[in-house]
């Protein structure tokens, strides 16, 4: 067995040829952790190289919707113009839930506070935003908008932790696919600040110092390796290793049960394993975005979803993402969204969702499912006898979505595992404090090396808690963190290393 | 946060101040893959150090009921007399199938060949097996009994894809806790063997030379350290880290729902995270072993549990592993098994199982449990219906198990994850080639450094899939392999360090 992705052992200082260039920070990967890392890092006058193996920037941020989960401080303009304050400590109380039972307090904290200021910082980097606001649950705007629901804000159990409010702001740019609209504008101003950029370029390993610093790093284009000196520290912003599967099948091998990694091939967890070469830790590394995006059209949300023995597994209004996370979860491939006539409308295209059966009555239904008599039937007429009084006693979906499924004909749409489209990435990645410092296993500092983006383990890390934004949230805001540590890192300073 | 546990980053061979002591193999930890591998080692010729941080031998194995989990080639002695020929191919499908997604093929195979010679092996060095069978489902015997059903042999699906066999043979020792038995049968065959000892003594880090190849160890004892050579390799055999609880919460969180970690103290992560200061790979560290030991008695196999919605989630005649296992998947702490009259008897008291509700209808448990009308009843109802009929087409529990749950009064068995004994250790480690050799996230050779027992990702990978005496089974047989292979590993011979 073979990995698809290698990196070199780290290099001791002393075994380097020459140094073929120097600068204060070295950021390997140009995509939104990696542009944010640089702008940073420079403010912080550092001499930045960013290094990138495909021959342009954008990373799999660029492939992206360029929606970022933001608020907080009685929210953004966004926010505000739509009616919504939303408080500090309701930011924080979903990011907590979200992050699961190792939620990082710390970065949580530090992002809830600074949320508000982080969306003035993006602006100010030139990024547009309508500040609209489009109250149907959608995965991305069809539009120029801006903001969405595109979490579980209003679905339990987060509901009932946190206040409710919207919080993915999307780029003004038309239609999905903002990220590029995101990463032009961050790259931009990385051109602008004088950060030397090299494309088509590769890190194939770590530089260490005598006393186990990072120091610098060892590159290779055009099939000659370069040396070069980082005077105060490394990022890594190279991703995570969706698009690796011998290494998703070793961490995180739920994720094989779908056939659909999203990002860059560059996703091959280069960024992960060069942390790894030099005792960083890597955690979490089980965990992934998994999606169903069966949504919209949202009157969708008012079915519900069964696993083949006929049984509900979450309340359906929650973000897509949970959604298709805890189908994961469930044994065999048959996922079924039960419909009534009322609630049916055609699911994108692009999920490869069909109808598995269709009857005038929901036993007829369940037979030809071929499911065990009184099984899928039964869970109907519990939930339509519920949602008939507007409560959801078991799975707590909100009253707005909860109407009896009892207009025929009856629809079980087949969202089948190994069929229909669940798009997955990694969450897992290297453990790092809020200023993007690495951290070995008993969580002391790995000198010199810092990370950010997928390649990181940071805010989202538990994938029944992700919602849309927040990937990105954490790539350029702790980006930012990582640029501007690495950039006063002291410990690297020549003086320090032989 | 702190962990509670450390070790020291690698010492370069030139900054060792002084070799204290030099041997051909130097083993961390003295438990069942310790004590196989100095056995090994010796017998192929190298002079050997056994090194323990506990006062005496036995770490974990010697805390457990010392199964072992064997079979194949025909079966084993006990086996054969017990009227069961056990193929080959039929212990390689069911530990394929226990292994789950990622299975390790190789060491799959390796072991179901070989492991009714390792049951011989065993037994030449002096470990005594009553040969008896015991057909009832139990934990462990209360006897000095061998043979036992321990896994989920007979339990769909591992019943569709291998004929059944019992498998579990536990040492002729009187009741529970053979594992002290099996320990000192292997510690006096380490002792009369030749092999260094040394107890009180922690590894602190690993010695690596210029090639980077691990050739020595940092042992600290009475306070001062000790510089060790290893002319040929470093085994580490320290266990898994379900003692450390910051180790479990960054990469197993789902065990923390359980208070019950079982083990050692030293139990810590040690050896997993001396493998990772050298850059060995760590895989499937959320995996962990959790139980719920619900039976003896058996009968109360015959009834069913239920999450707190009043859904089953498994079918209840797999080995209790499993069962715990995916109780902790459910969300909620309340878990209940249902039982009726004729299927109740009390379970044993260290589980912890009390009663949640009693009555004299379904309709009345599931009220007195306040769960949403038609909910458990509903559950209760189609299980009988199809029970009644032999069959359970949701779960597949096997026929001999299958009696409705009619007969009044009918009781809720309270098994909250909270409170009850759902016992726990970890499953995840350092990646291994079946020699032991230890390897990288690219499946490289780290030169120099085996693994055994649970400090290594072995057999035993998945929690559902796990089986009493899987553990020791890899643990015993794999502590073989690196001791066996570290004896004859020419990578670290003096002429080849510095």
């Amino acid at each position: 067995m073979s990995s698809n992705c290698s990196v070199n052992r780290p290099l001791p200082s002393r075994a380097v040829p020459r140094w073929d260039a120097e600068h204060d920070v070295v950021i390997v990967g140009f995509g939104a952790s990696g542009a944010c890392a640089a702008i940073e890092a420079v403010a912080a006058g550092a001499d930045t190289l960013v290094v990138e193996r495909a021959s342009g920037y954008g990373g799999s941020s660029a492939l992206s919707g360029g929606e970022i989960y933001l608020g907080g401080n009685g929210g953004t303009p966004a926010q505000r113009a739509a009616g919504f304050s939303d408080e500090t400590a309701d930011l924080y109380r979903y990011l907590m839930l979200a992050g699961g039972r190792d939620a990082d307090e710390a970065k949580v904290r530090l992002y809830a506070e600074h949320s508000l200021a982080h969306h003035d910082w993006l602006v100010a980097q030139g990024l547009q935003y309508k500040n609209t606001f489009l109250s149907e649950r959608m995965v991305e705007p069809e539009t120029d908008d801006c903001l969405i629901w595109s979490g579980s804000e209003e679905a339990w159990p987060f509901s009932a932790a946190a206040k409710p409010c919207p919080r993915g702001h999307t780029p003004q740019w038309p239609g999905w696919g903002g990220g590029q609209m995101l990463m032009s504008v961050l790259a931009a101003r990385v051109e602008a600040s004088g950060v030397a950029v090299r494309y088509d370029t590769r890190a194939q390993a770590l530089i260490v110092d005598e006393a186990g610093a990072v120091c610098g790093v060892v590159l290779r284009s055009c099939g000659a390796d370069t040396y070069v000196r980082a005077r105060r520290g490394v990022i890594l912003c190279a991703g995570g290793f969706a698009m690796n599967r011998e290494m998703v099948r070793r961490h995180a091998p739920m994720l094989l049960r779908s056939a659909d990694p999203i990002g860059n091939p560059g996703d091959d967890g280069t960024g992960i394993l060069l942390g790894q070469s030099v005792g960083a830790a890597a955690i979490h590394m089980d965990q992934g975005f998994v999606s169903l995006p069966f949504y919209a059209p949202e009157s969708l949300i008012k079915g519900i979803f069964v696993n083949e023995r006929g049984q509900r597994f979450i309340n359906e209004d929650g973000y897509h993402g949970r959604t298709g996370w805890h189908a994961l979860q469930q044994a065999g491939e048959r996922i079924f969204l039960l419909v009534d006539n009322a609630a049916y409308a055609p699911p994108p295209e692009f999920t490869r969702i069909g109808i598995a059966a269709a009857g005038e009555s929901w036993e007829e239904v369940e037979q030809e499912l071929g499911m065990p008599e009184g099984s899928l039937s039964a869970t109907v007429q519990s939930y339509n006898r519920h949602a008939a009084q507007g409560s959801d006693p078991a799975f707590h979906k909100a009253a707005k979505w909860l109407k009896p499924l009892d207009e025929p004909p009856f629809v079980a749409l087949d969202c089948r595992i190994d069929y229909a489209f669940y798009p997955h990435f990694t969450l897992g990645g290297l453990d790092t404090l809020p200023s993007g410092q690495v951290v070995n296993e008993m969580r002391e500092p790995v000198p010199g090396l810092f990370a950010a983006g997928r390649t990181a383990c940071g805010l989202p890390r538990w994938g029944a808690g992700y919602s849309s934004g927040l990937s990105l949230a954490d790539a350029t805001f702790f980006g930012r963190q990582a640029g501007r540590h690495a950039a006063s890192n002291a410990l690297n300073l020549p003086s320090n290393t032989d």
